[in-house]
This record gives structure tokens, C-alpha cells and sequence, in this order.
């Protein structure tokens, strides 16, 4: 059973993977990378059958990893898979063309029909710079530059385009076009609030990698996105915000922990190497499991606890991905944490809202937090606890671009967010919100 | 029954596709692409089941293709299928980095485990050029030089290199490496003769399309390749040979062509109109219906021969890919070629000489040609008739670097051909062929 049945179908559950590679240390080489990528299409296929909602494929040029080219792994997903969404996880924007990248897309979004997204990103690692000959120096502006190029060709096959970093584009087609107009593409950030601010007034969605310390810092950073986009005229509907986190969900606790300490000390300590970290211990890794911590690691029931917390701590999120890779599990507790705990999860959730995923616009009741999401057109149907009192759903169309979240707890309002950008804007429009009227009116 | 049995299973036999796209001429977009794609990995798939050697993807950037991503595609058809070789036809690599080649196809061949390959060009058409930024006057020295880069990185993960029109790389390790090592990278040519000669020199093998006119024609290009590379001291089971052919299997001839013609008339004439060709006839396409005709058209029977006498004109081919998307056959058509026709044929060559393919470096009498390929440490293990009688076979081992080779009709030798290089260096080393006393000697 779940910790909370009420949780929404409209936060999406998935994986995400960086295909760790088996290195032996003397040789240097990777031991058997032909089947850790069919063990990891193993896992994909499971996932798609316990009904996770999409599974993402990180972007790394090293020794350690085996998905440099994120894309192909996708495509081979994609040919074994149904219904999951396929995603990287994040693709490396800065180093790569913005042309290759949407035409592989596009071709597994057809492959899939309908199933690719795109995360970009400037990559946690570096050593893609080096590479494909490009300079640490333009880390932002290849990186704004070649979003903007992308964001184009998504938008029209034929583009007129000039940078300084890429070939100029003069109405040349770019083909194939996906299924999906317009193919998704989020944008993937760490802890740089301009690149919050950036998703923002683009009206990207927004993929937060959130791999320690604590959820909650990354409030502001959130909020100062969803500011920006409003800002900038974007609909909530468009300002999704997912988290990439590190996660494992074991048959209980005390399993969890030890199942995944090891692989991750490992990890970290030596990504610690070359970022000049203090090597991993346990009573890090235990800080990180308190309520608070940034993993996502225990039994069913401690995840969904933790999750409904970070969801209420960062003010609704859409979507939340677990990244099991950095502990090196072995294949089958892999398979067994997909097959038994967060197909569960899913599951839990569905049964919960079944129809709420495509209703993010309306006026809704969802568990403990009502989303009034008077951006888009839509009618007001629950009941609305509110501090000074129940406002009854009148069936009402609403048409306003902004929105407030009302945190609920055992029934009540436990807090209330109402976005700065649009209350000004409501102001302007003259519907500043007053429960006091609305509930002496019904 | 086909035509003869005792073809040789050293040629494989496999289909290319450039996954032609259906375009509503009036919106100008792609009708169906999923579903083409669908269907594509549909026929890749019963390809593997019958038992056809290899299933090759192009690479355009046009609207009237899908295939702009090609290991991408491949990435689907590994995780589809089990014993088929999947490669690119042709990878445009004048327009791409050689290091995302190298690391896509190398996730290829991991998800295929080992059965991927790139085959290398310079593209027939010219679209990449202006939509990656290049100049049509570096034509040349862009290939050539990322073809040099592309086979420093299979030969070693960290490369040291510099050229004019790609970032240096500066001992940069390039991830993942393939299941094969070397990964097979063949060159795909037109009719430039320094195409071929280049090949030849750099021990490629060598995938030569004929689109069109006469296979035979393209014999002096074919020992110009088979010269330059004995020249630079390579044996020739690297100097492979395979040819892409415009083809389709039916039940019967009358039935072959009215299949094929429509759609083949249509793509041609509409290249045609780019090219400044004139648009194509029927009497055009009859002509090369003929036998020594370039169209591998018709019922198993006829194609077998054809293949056969295309064998002998060019002096012993390794890989025979039949190309049909050009005619836009019905899925239906598509799938009954590859079910019926070309497993049949597959499976006929299999059962004459099931371990030739791996024996190519010997002294062997197969079917209607002997190939003594005196290049490799061999055995002289079949009895070899010769103008002047039969030699018996010696069990003797031989390891002289050059090849003979002989044509035999009812037992007979009809032509022998000895290549001029190798002649050159069997003369130096004094063993110049002697038939008399060979003869004689046994």
C-alpha cells in the first residue's frame, strides 16, 4: 500500500539512466558494455510494462558511461517499448548541432510514434568541450545559442537562422519532422538561477537535477522560473517543472540503504576527484536520507512520503525521475525496484486521478493540493476549502492568465502560494482573489 | 529452385533502403512517416528471419526521405533483430563529425552485439553541404580528411590529430568502443576513380553503387581499387567488394517490371529534374532489364544469373545489397521480395558452401570461379583445371601476397584474370604463375 492514495496522476514517474559502464581498473576498459546496454533495454521494456511514464537517457563522453549517443539507445528503446515516454537525459546541447539533434529526435519520435522528448542541457561533466573543440569560455552563449536554433527548427522546418557559433541556415529544410508539433523539449538545469529564469521566459518545462542537499532550497530557483515565464506571457499549463533525483526503492528500509550506499560512495568519490569534493561517507549519505535529503531512498512507503513532501516543498511538480545508475545496482534488484515498488507507485497514483493528467487547466481538487489554474480556460467544479471558509464549484469558465496553489492538510489549507508575477497581473485585470465574497456569494 | 546452386555463400546478399518518404504534393509534408517507419523495422525484421546477411539505411536531408539519422534507425532494427548485419548506406561524412559517427554506430554495434557497420561517403546528393555549413569546394578534402580521423578513432580510443576542418583532438578518449575491433568501416563510391584508388590504399572495403548503364563498366575501376590496395600491402580478404544494386525479386518476370517501373520512372525523373537528366522511358528502363543490364529486376531465376554473370564482369564480389526503395513498392510487395525471394536465394547459397565465408584466404574452388588468393598463408586444397590440365590439389600452404582468378563454364576455364600488381609482385619474388609445370610437376 501507499503512503497516500490521493497523490496525482499528474506527477509523471520515470527513471533515468547514465548506462554506467563495468570498468575493469587495470585494463581500463569497460568488461562488458554489449550487455549492460541489454540489460538497460531489459529495464526500459519493464519499465514500459509496470506503466512508468517515461524513461530518460543521460549524455556523457567517458570512460564510465556508456551513452554518449543518447539518441540510438532511445531508438532501440523505442523498438521494444509501447507507451513510455522516452527522453534524454540531458542532451549536451552546448556541444552538439541543434540540426543532428532535432533530426534524431525526430526520427525516435517516429520510431515511437509519438514518444521522444529532448532535456538540454550544458552537462554536469565537461568533457564534451574539449571534444568537439569548443571553449569553456562561451559556456553560456553556445548554450543560449543553440537553444534558440533548436527552438526554431522545432518550430518551422525551414529556417532562416545566424549565429556565432553554428553554420548559418538559409530556409534549408530540416527533416524528418516527429509526429509530435511540437516535439517536447524541456530544459534540464542544476543550481544557475539564470537558467531557471531562461526556462522560464522561453515557457520551457523545467528539469531540475536536484542530487543533494535538500529539495526545498531549490524553492526560490522555482519560483523565480515560474515568475519569469508568467512574465513573459506563458501559461502555468506550459511552466512544468520536473526533478531529476537519485533514487531507489527497495522491499523496505533498512534493505534500501545498503543496496545503494555503496555504488554511490563510489561514484561520488570519485566525481569528487575531479571536482575537488571530500570522499563520501556514510553519515553524508544518511544526512541525504532524512525527510528533508535530496535521495529518494527507502521503502514504498518513505518515497511517496518524500515525494508528496517535495512536491508541496517546491510548489507542484509534473514529474519526478530516478536515477538508479549512480548506485550500480545489480541487474535484477534493478528489475525488481522497476517490477515491484515504482510500477506500484504508478499505479497508486492512477488509480487515484485517472483523467487529471489532461486537466491541468481546470480548477482542480488534486489530493492535498488544489492547482486554480486560471491561466487557461476552465471551469470551476470542487469544492474550495480556503481560509475563510469553502468556496462551492460553480461550474464558472475562468480565463486568467496566473495561478495559486493551496496546500492541504487532514482537510485544510496548511499553505497558500499565490504567484507574484500573477497577482500583478490580476490586479491589472481587476479579479484580485477574495475568499470572503466568494464564499458569502455561493 | 534458382538458377545455380552452387553459388558461393562468400557473397552476402542483403537490401538498402533510403526509407522514401509518401509526400501529399499539395502540403508538401510527409504523410505517414511513423507508419513508414513501422513498417521499414517490419521488413528489417523479416529480413533477419529469413536469413539475409545485411540490411544497409541511407543518409538524406530532404523531404523525400526519412533517413537523415541512420544509426538511429539501426539502433531500432538491432533491438528487433538477431543475426543481421546493419549498416549505414552511406553514412555522408564530408558533413559529419567523425566522432559522433564513430560513437553512434559503436552504441549500435553494442546493441546489436557486433553487427553494426558504417559504410563511408561522400553522399550522392548535395543538400548536407549548405545545411551543415560546408562548401561544396572542399568536396574532396573534407572526406578525406574525416575519413582519416574516423579510422585513428577505430584504431585507438584516445587519438592525437589536427586537420583544417574539425577541432583538434588532443588525446581525448572517445566513448563507447564497439563490440567489433575494428569496427567495419567500408568506403562507398560512385564512379570517381580516385574514390576507388583511394579505398584501395587505405585496405577499405569497397561498396560500389550501380545505379545504372552496365556492372561491367565498372571493372576497371573495381582492379584499379584491387590494385592500389595489393600496392600499399594489403591482402585481398580486406579488399572486399560489394555492390548496391537497384533491384526487386517477384514471382515472375512479367510481374517484376510493371512493380518496379512506376515508382523507379517517378524518383528518377524527379532526380532527374536536379540533375538535369532527361525523364526516364520505358524503353530506358527496359534497357536495363537486360542481362547485362545495371537493374537486378526480375524472378529468382533471372536475378540468380544475373548476379552470377555480375560476379564473373567484375571479378568476384563479397556483398550484393538490392535497393528498392526507389520504386515505392506497396509494404505487401516489399515484405513478399524479402519472404519468398531473397531468403530463398540466401538460403540456396547457404547450402553449397556454408563455410566459405570464412575461408576466403584459401586456395578454393567455388562454384564457377577459383580464387587463389596467394595473398593470405592459404592451402591448395581442389583440383584446379587450367589451359594447359588440371593442377591437383597439394595441401600445400602458400603465402604470396596477390591474387588469380578463374572463370570456369562446364568445368572449363573461360577467363582468367591475373592482376596486374600482383603479377608486379609475384615477378619480384620470382614465382611467376606457370601452368605447364605445375602440371607437369604433380
Amino acid at each position: 500500500m501507499h503512503a497516500n492514495e490521493n497523490f496525482t496522476r499528474y506527477m509523471e514517474i520515470g527513471i533515468d539512466s547514465f548506462v554506467a559502464a563495468s570498468i575493469d581498473r587495470k585494463t581500463g576498459q569497460a568488461t562488458k558494455p554489449a550487455r549492460q546496454l541489454r540489460e538497460l533495454l531489459e529495464a526500459i521494456t519493464l519499465a514500459d510494462e509496470v506503466g512508468l511514464d517515461v524513461f530518460g537517457i543521460g549524455e556523457h563522453h567517458r570512460l564510465e558511461f556508456l551513452d554518449s549517443a543518447p539518441a540510438v539507445i532511445l531508438a532501440a528503446a523505442a523498438a521494444r517499448t509501447r507507451h513510455i515516454r522516452l527522453t534524454s537525459a540531458v542532451t549536451v546541447l552546448s556541444a552538439a548541432d541543434p540540426v543532428r539533434v532535432f533530426q534524431e529526435f525526430a526520427t525516435v519520435d517516429l520510431i515511437s510514434n509519438g514518444r521522444a522528448e529532448i532535456v538540454v542541457g550544458r552537462g554536469s561533466f565537461i568533457e564534451a568541450y574539449p571534444l568537439f573543440g569548443l571553449d569553456l569560455k562561451d559556456y553560456d552563449s553556445l548554450f543560449a545559442e543553440k537553444l534558440d536554433l533548436l527552438l526554431q527548427i522545432r518550430e518551422q522546418t525551414h529556417v532562416h537562422w545566424s549565429g556565432k557559433h553554428r553554420a548559418s541556415l538559409n530556409g534549408d529544410g530540416v527533416y524528418p519532422r516527429p509526429v509530435q508539433n511540437p516535439l517536447p523539449i524541456w530544459l534540464g538545469v542544476g543550481g544557475t538561477p539564470a537558467s531557471f529564469a531562461r526556462a522560464g521566459a522561453l515557457g520551457l518545462p523545467l528539469m531540475v537535477a536536484i542530487i543533494g542537499g535538500e529539495h526545498r532550497r531549490f524553492r526560490p530557483l522555482i519560483d523565480l522560473y515560474r515568475e519569469a515565464g508568467l512574465r513573459a506571457g506563458h501559461s502555468l499549463e506550459k511552466l512544468k517543472v520536473g526533478i531529476h533525483s537519485l533514487g531507489y526503492v527497495a522491499d523496505d528500509f533498512t534493505t534500501a540503504a545498503p543496496d545503494f550506499f555503496p555504488g554511490y560512495a563510489k561514484s561520488f568519490t570519485e566525481i569528487g576527484k575531479e571536482r575537488g569534493w571530500p570522499p563520501v561517507t556514510r553519515a553524508h549519505f544518511d544526512a541525504l536520507l532524512t525527510p528533508t535529503g535530496a535521495l529518494l531512498v527507502g521503502d514504498s512507503e518513505t518515497v511517496v512520503e518524500k515525494i508528496l513532501q517535495v512536491n508541496e516543498a517546491l510548489g507542484g511538480i509534473s514529474r519526478l525521475t530516478f536515477q538508479m545508475s549512480v548506485a550500480a545496482l545489480p541487474h535484477e534488484k534493478m528489475l525488481r525496484a522497476i517490477e515491484l515498488h515504482l510500477g506500484d507507485l504508478v499505479v497508486g497514483f492512477a488509480k487515484s486521478f485517472p483523467d487529471v493528467h489532461r486537466e491541468l487547466h481546470r480548477v482542480n481538487v488534486l489530493g492535498n493540493v488544489v492547482a486554480v489554474e486560471l491561466s487557461i480556460q476552465g471551469t470551476f467544479r470542487g469544492p474550495m476549502e480556503t481560509p475563510a471558509g469553502v468556496i462551492q464549484p460553480t461550474g464558472a469558465k475562468v480565463d486568467i492568465p496566473c495561478a495559486d496553489f493551496f496546500y492541504m492538510r487532514n482537510g485544510k489549507i496548511e499553505r497558500f502560494d499565490c504567484y507574484p508575477a500573477a497577482s500583478i497581473m490580476l490586479k491589472q485585470m481587476g479579479v484580485l482573489p477574495d475568499f470572503a465574497s466568494a464564499v458569502n456569494r455561493h
